[in-house]
């Protein structure tokens, strides 16, 4: 099996963008869209508008435990930091149900060096993300959540690869097993 | 395009069980992944424990719009579910991050013509479960969610081909586009 210490090498940085994090509604999905970030290979986690301690500290205690290193930032300004990133020639790649089918795009995004921002909204994105967005995804046409869409892009922009990662830094570390719960500690 | 319109001619029945669903805390998580059960191709999704009438409610209007055939239920007393569903020719396989790696097992559940239900837990699933599945898969050996871990199995299951599957009686449909949001409703 190979091993993946950093897909950013080959395949560029990635970072995700959570829009419309309602605190309290949205605290569960918000930290699974965060921990399928670490865990599928991305590079930062950012949220938009506010800073929800709970989430924040939720995937931050999953680095510190599971490893990897990854930027967590909260509180931007979603439309700024977008056309931020755009300007500093970096893409930005939306994920709705209305966009273009995965597969059909996936391999000129692969192609592309350019930084990699993935926007994941909540219920509602407004309609100028649409239209700043370099590219609009569809992760399938129909309804789901954005924690799968965001994994299943992931997976297809690393081509399964993301199982292969090695957290650098991880306290702990599963050893598969057929039926039980195995997990060493890794000292250093 | 080749289109899909029932996965389970193919690869036989599959249904997702959810376990220890908490009302209020894990709404919004198991609403999710019962989307993505139904826009994955299963063919039921079963709640254990507890009716939770906004979850039910959430997916049932999905399946009005968006169409797809799914069993739904509730209230069902997970460990007898499990037994009889093995008891009746079916197998059982618990989605956990202890378990053995998916891309090495996936071919030899695909290949089984024998009806499966999936297991996706909350944050605890009970020791018990691990025995009496048939298969404990890892979705990745990294914490993320149960909503990315169904998502990727039931992709991997189907070989991708869910994106294909056309739901029978839905209302409306998406028109892939590359900035807007094009719905058409559709006549009968």
């Amino acid at each position: 099996m190979s091993t993946l210490k950093n897909p950013s090498r080959i395949y560029g940085k990635v970072y995700v963008l959570r829009l419309g994090h309602r605190v309290g509604r949205d605290k569960r999905i918000t930290t699974h869209v965060g921990l399928v970030a670490r865990a599928f290979g991305a590079n930062g986690f950012i949220i938009e508008g506010i800073c929800d301690d709970s989430v924040m500290s939720s995937i931050a205690k999953a680095l510190s435990i599971w490893g990897g290193h990854m930027l967590l930032d909260c509180g931007v300004q979603g439309l700024e930091y977008v056309k931020s990133w755009r300007e500093s020639g970096g893409e930005v790649i939306h994920l709705t149900m209305y966009g273009l089918p995965l597969d059909d795009i996936i391999d000129y995004i692969r192609v592309s060096p350019k930084p990699k921002l993935i926007i994941v909204g909540a219920e509602k994105v407004e309609r100028i993300y649409y239209n700043v967005s370099d590219y609009n995804i569809a992760v399938g046409h129909q309804p789901h959540s954005e924690v799968s869409a965001l994994a299943i892009f992931l997976d297809r922009l690393f081509r399964g690869q993301w199982t292969n990662i090695e957290f650098e830094g991880a306290k702990l570390k599963i050893i598969p097993s057929i039926r039980g719960k195995r997990v060493v500690k890794i000292e250093y």
